[in-house]
C-alpha cells in the first residue's frame, strides 16, 4: 500500500484497493502474461478443464502434463495471481478467465499477436514515439514497415500476425456484403486488398462481378496466389501502387472503392492523403466504403481496451505513425478529404463500423 | 465475447464480462506494462498530476513533455486501456491507478524489476520449466544462476535488482530488530547477507554485537565494501562459502543465525538442505531466525498476487528451481530439517513473516 497519497492525483481512499490491484496488474503484466502462454501450452488450463468441476492437484496435473512439480507450482501460483485458477485445500480448478485464454478465439488471437508479434518490440515504445518510426520493428526483421515485410515474415509472427488481422475482418465480411451489392456494383476497386480475404468473398458472393485489388507488389502476389488457388483469376485484376507516393492513383470507372482495415495503417495526414486519392478516382455515383474499428464506437469497454492497445503495435511495430482511429477523428479526415459521409452502420462482426461516402452534392 | 462456452469448465453467464476483461488485460499486458512505463518516463504522469483536477489536453500535454501529438495520443489511449487516465471532452485526468503507477514507492520497485530484470527473460519460461534452469538469465549475462552473476549485472538491470530486494526488507529491519536482540546476542550469523543490509542495520542497533556474513565470495566483497565504508570492520567477520556443497558447513557457537529473504532462492529440497546446514551448527540455545514473504500469510490479495507472481522470476532469471513459499510448505520443510518452530509472526513491514526455530526438545 502507498504509505502516503500527497496533495497532487485522486486522493480519496474510496477504491484505494482497487486501485493498487490494477496497478499490479500492469505491473507484473508481463510475467502473468508469459505464465498464462505456458500454462496453455503445457496443456494444464486443458487439463483443468477436463477435471471440472472437481479439480485436480498440483501432482496429478504433474503427470497429465509431463511438467514437473516445481513447474506446475509455479504456474499454478502465478494463475491465482492472474486469476485463471482458484484454489481449494490441494485442489485447483478452472476459473472463467482460465477458460477464455484456453478456449476462447479472440482471446486466443490477442495473446497470440502479443506473443510472437508484439512482445519483443515492445521493449522500444519509447523510442519509437520519439523517432516517429517503428523502433521495436528490427526485433522481426530489417524493414522500414512491417508492411514492407510482411512476406518475409518469420515463424511464429508470420501465422499470428495474420490469424489476428483475418479473425477481427472474418465475421464482419457476410454481414456487409449484401450492403456493399445493394447497387449492384458490376465493378469493385478494393485498395488494400492485402492477402485478398475481401476480394475472394465478394467474387463468390456475386458471380458477375469484376475486382481490382490495389496495393504494394508483395501483397497483390500474396493476392494473386490466393485468387488464383480459388479458381478466380479471370474475375480480377491487379493495381500495382504505393498509395502514399505524391502522384499516386487509383483507376476510374468503379462503382465502389472498398477500404477494410486499411486507413488505420496510415498517420492522420495520410489518411486526408488517401481518401483525396479515392475522391480522384470517384465519379457523381461512385460509392467509397471505409470499414474499421472505430474505438468509441464499440458495444463495451472491453472491446474499446483491445483497440486501444491494439494501437500500440502501430506505433512500434507496424510503422510509427498510425493508430486504431476513433470515429470523431475518421469523420474530420473524411471531411478534409472533400467526401461527404452518406451512411454510417456500427456494431458490425466484432465491432467494425462501415461509413459510406461520396462526392460532395 | 465468445461465441459459446461448451460443456467443460466454469460456464455459468455471471461474471461473464468481468473475465472477458480480465482475460484482455492479460492478453494485452505486455503493451499496456510499456505504455505504463512510456507514460512515466516522458513526464506525462507527473503532468496530469500537476495539471488536476481540470486535466489537460493533448496539445498541452505534447507541449509540456516535448512529446508528439500522435505520441501523446497513442499512449493517453493506451492509458484508457489501462485505467490509468479518464476523458472528458477533449481533457484527460489522471485516476488514482495512474497516481500509483507515477509515485508509489512499491508499484515503481516492481514495475522497473520486471520491465529490466524479467521483461526479456520471460520469453524463456516456458524452456526454463522444461529445463528446471534459469533459461531467460541468458538475456542478462552468461551465468548459470543469477547469483553468480549479481556482481556483473549491467545497468539498468542491477539497480533494478536491488532496489526490488532492498524495497521489501528495508521496512521490515526496524520492526525486526528488537525481537532480534531480546536475548542479548553477542554474535550473529547473517546465513546470505548478500550486500550487507540486515548485517549493517545489526551493527547499528547493537554497539557491542559481532556479526559473521556467510555467502558466496562475490556476495562477501559486496558486503566488505559496505562494511568498510561505514566504518564497522572491526565488528563484522566473513564466512566465504557455497551452502549446496555437500560438505557445506558454518561456523559454532553462535546465538542467532538469521536467514532473511534467503531460503526462497532455493529449491524445496535445497531448503531442507540448507535449514540442515544450520542445525548443525546449532547449539540447544541458539535461535534459527527466518525472515521471508510468505504468500499464504499476507494482509490482502494484492501481495499475495505480488508474491506469486514473483516466483516466475525464481524460473526463469534466478535459478530455475526456487520460488516465494507459502507457510504450509516452509513448515513442512523445517520438520523434515529436525528443527522446531518455537515462535511465528506474520504482518511485518511489507508482508514479512518471522519463523524462529530451534533444536528439538
Amino acid at each position: 500500500m502507498p504509505r502516503q497519497m500527497t496533495n497532487d492525483g485522486d486522493k480519496s481512499q474510496a477504491g484505494l484497493l482497487e486501485a493498487m490491484h490494477q496497478a499490479q496488474m500492469i505491473a507484473w503484466g508481463p510475467l502473468l502474461f508469459q505464465a498464462a502462454q505456458v500454462l496453455k501450452k503445457r496443456g494444464i488450463l486443458e487439463a483443468l478443464r477436463k477435471a471440472n468441476p472437481e479439480g485436480a492437484t498440483i501432482s496429478e496435473l504433474s503427470q497429465l502434463t509431463k511438467t514437473s512439480v516445481y513447474g506446475v507450482t509455479v504456474l499454478l501460483e502465478a494463475g491465482l495471481a492472474a486469476k485463471l485458477v482458484v484454489q481449494e485445500g490441494a485442489s485447483f480448478r478452472i476459473t472463467k478467465v482460465g477458460y477464455l485464454i484456453d478456449r476462447d478465439p479472440m482471446t486466443r488471437a490477442n495473446m497470440n499477436f502479443v506473443g510472437d508479434v508484439c512482445y519483443r518490440p515492445g521493449e522500444h515504445l519509447n523510442q519509437a514515439i520519439e523517432d516517429g518510426a517503428p523502433a521495436g520493428l528490427k526485433e522481426l526483421g530489417p524493414w522500414p514497415t512491417v508492411y514492407d515485410g510482411l512476406g518475409e515474415l518469420g515463424e511464429p509472427a508470420r501465422t499470428s500476425w495474420l490469424e489476428f488481422d483475418h479473425f477481427y475482418s472474418d465475421d464482419s465480411f457476410p454481414q456487409v456484403l449484401p450492403h456493399v451489392f445493394s447497387s449492384q456494383p458490376k465493378k469493385i476497386l478494393d485498395v488494400g486488398g492485402n492477402t485478398g480475404k475481401f476480394t475472394l468473398a465478394a467474387l463468390r458472393y456475386d458471380a458477375n462481378v469484376f475486382v481490382t485489388v490495389a496495393d504494394l507488389p508483395g501483397q497483390i502476389a500474396s493476392c494473386r496466389k490466393n485468387i488464383e488457388e480459388a479458381g478466380l483469376a479471370s474475375r480480377w485484376s491487379p493495381h500495382e501502387f504505393s498509395i502514399l507516393k505524391e502522384e499516386a492513383h487509383l483507376p476510374l470507372g468503379y462503382d465502389v472503392i472498398w477500404m477494410s482495415q486499411f486507413l488505420s495503417c496510415f498517420s492522420e495526414s495520410e489518411v486526408v492523403h488517401n481518401l483525396s486519392v479515392a475522391r480522384r478516382a470517384m465519379g457523381s455515383k461512385t460509392r467509397l466504403i471505409i470499414m474499421d474499428n472505430l474505438w468509441d464506437r464499440q458495444k463495451n469497454s472491453i472491446a474499446e481496451m483491445c483497440l486501444q492497445a491494439t494501437s500500440l503495435y502501430f506505433t512500434v511495430v507496424a510503422n510509427g505513425t498510425s493508430r486504431m482511429y476513433d470515429g470523431v477523428t475518421l469523420l474530420r479526415c473524411i471531411e478534409e478529404a472533400g467526401l461527404v459521409v452518406t451512411s454510417e452502420r456500427d456494431g458490425i462482426g466484432w465491432g467494425h463500423s462501415m461509413i459510406e461516402c461520396a462526392l460532395p452534392g
